[in-house]
């Protein structure tokens, strides 16, 4: 059986991170390592009404075999939340029901790209865009995020010498960087990118995670033809349900729909039916209401730590919300060499490298802040803060 | 937004069986035409007992993010049955839980087709097979299945000829055609592909489900480093969780589960946490008999309605389990025809069309018998049989 592998396979960067969890597995080790959602938020208590309520109402319907673009009523509440929260029109039609906005990546992949075709990804990105995108086999041209957003120079550039198909966008609160794009900077980044064949996908699984600020508007309202829009239920509700969405034109939707009948016939039934009686039956915003709450208190505990504990030459980003923040070290210090003094010290965090297109060591490093309490989040901080000062010294 | 979608959407066959299953939503007309299996077996009261279970004793868990292989304990279960129904001896550690088998025919491709690579197929095929390998644009090679298995003459001129890399198989109770592999075509398949660099795929969502006869061993004890087994829990306990599985050999299991994380990071682990509850609590074998029965009894009174009513001249497998027989017209007659012919008369069936990979009219149809009691079967069989006489007249 040699030669036996497709010529994809040999391009799949090694799951790092999984390595990575392992060591943090330990349940003595401080963890700034993952990326769960708290689950001290899951509303277990109401699923189990809603559950019950299904098995009720439904009986064999939902354990049936369905179709292919997810429950309508669901796809509906979707649809209407768009319009409530963000002024977006959608027809419940344009939604197809996903396991995660993991596999939304992996179908858009399939149905958009050929092997060597461009794709702009952020600079650092989300890791698992890119596991998902790697598949494809596209050529990245990795555009560095700041502060405020993608740097747009770097952005025209790339669009007018490489002409990719697809760009990869996390604007609110960005995994890893905690970063969000600003309303000009989205302004901009619309500009460079109008009118071409290029989709732009706005990956958008933590905005409801605001802590702070106002929200820049979606890039839908700016270029809604070549936007696609992908969402989680995974950290408002909970990740084990494996529900996402896609919002997409019809189109596009349409190849989306026969990849997703092509992949795995359809989402869980089961999950959507208790997903959606919670819906109705539960208030939405409410409940993320008591996880901003926490998860703004978790990380203003964390950027305090790091004011008072880290040297200034460390520099750290201030998301406004979501789960994540970045830190730098100085002078190009490897953050391969932080975490190993960091784990000596019981406490670990996620090295830049995995979030790059380029091999190569980094001197950045993810930190998360929604599954630590306030004082553990001080602790950990003071020991990574040791951890830097051996380093510097 | 012209030009933006890749190439191998270009080769997707349309979906026939969607168009098809439109007409029969009408309750009023009697429908062989589904693939569904009966959801009358559907362990509705031990699965909300289950899941009770699990919300209980799992809480936060059976909803937070987990590990991509699936759970051990389900994994452990899968093999455990193996060994006790089948004789294969199989570590959990090679059992990746997926989206049903459809998902595990998407990674195989994946991982293992490069574009325009060779595959085996069965003619007619499985639907959702020919559907999932398309999008990797593979070059079929077609090889008819009669009554006791694959022409293994084709087999061995196309495999000597193609050297294809995959090849997929449903050996027990094949769909559409209802036919099985007998232990000798088994043999002699196995002796043409012995030793090659080609994956057969072992597809087995009926295996369980014989109401007559004794089964032929399965391919993994003739092939066991090129045999790759697909299981579903969806025949024997209910379709809508999506929980089916691969028993790889461990270098294609470690590529499997890259393309697993990529593609969905994980199946939901709440359905899998109540299925396995269902399973330690419940006597699985006892369930399927009950399936077994009814399906048993139906396909006889589907055979004895044929038998009463059709003219000689149409041809019928006689299956020994599953949810299927396949028919076959005389003189080259089109099976569309019947079908026009048999929606006037208020009844359906899937005409052979779409079960193979070459465009064109066919004489063969598919009869399901899963769903229908024998009261309609044999109201149902009679107007067809009508329609039959109609055209040839």
């Amino acid at each position: 059986m040699n030669g036996i592998f497709s010529d994809r396979m040999q391009d799949v960067p090694r799951s790092f991170i999984r390595e990575i969890l392992k060591v943090t597995m330990d349940p003595e080790i401080i963890s700034f390592a993952g990326g769960l959602p708290n689950r001290a938020f899951f509303p277990i208590d109401e699923l189990r009404v809603a559950t019950d309520q299904v098995f009720a109402e439904r009986g064999a319907d939902c354990l049936q075999y369905s179709n292919s673009e997810g429950l309508l009523e669901l796809r509906a509440f979707i649809a209407q939340r768009y319009q409530e929260q963000q002024g977006i029109r959608l027809d419940p039609e344009q939604i197809l029901i996903t396991n995660g906005s993991q596999q939304a990546l992996d179908l858009l992949a399939k149905v958009v790209l050929n092997d060597g075709e461009s794709v702009v990804v952020e600079e650092p990105g989300y890791l698992g865009a890119i596991q998902a995108l790697s598949l494809y086999r596209p050529r990245y041209l990795p555009v560095p995020v700041h502060d405020d957003g993608m740097a747009v120079d770097q952005l025209a550039s790339a669009v007018e010498r490489d002409r990719p198909r697809l760009m990869y966008t996390v604007p609110n609160f960005q995994n890893p960087s905690g970063i969000s794009y600003s309303s000009e900077n989205r302004r901009e980044v619309a500009e460079i990118i109008a009118g071409r064949d290029l989709l732009l996908i706005e990956d958008d699984p933590y905005g409801a995670l605001r802590f702070r600020g106002e929200a820049s508007p979606s890039f839908y309202h700016l270029l809604p033809d070549q936007t696609v829009l992908l969402g989680s239920f995974s950290k408002i509700v909970v990740p084990g349900f494996r529900l996402g969405w896609i919002a997409a034109p019809a189109e596009l939707y349409e190849k989306l729909l026969i990849a997703k009948q092509a992949a795995d016939l359809h989402t869980c039934n089961f999950t959507q039916y208790i997903l959606l009686r919670y819906l109705q039956d539960n208030d939405l915003d409410k409940h993320i209401s008591r996880i901003i709450e926490a998860y703004g208190r978790q990380c203003r505990a964390m950027l305090a730590a790091i004011d008072r504990s880290f040297p200034d030459t460390v520099t750290c980003t201030r998301p406004d919300g979501g789960m994540f923040l970045w830190g730098r070290l100085p002078d190009g210090l490897p953050a391969m060499d932080l975490f190993e003094r960091a784990v000596a010290r019981r406490v670990v965090f996620v090295p830049g490298e995995p979030f790059y297109t380029a091999a190569g060591a980094t001197s950045t490093f993810r930190l998360n802040f929604s599954c630590v309490g306030e004082l553990v989040i001080t602790d950990g901080i003071g020991r990574i803060a040791e951890a830097i000062g051996e380093m510097i010294a």
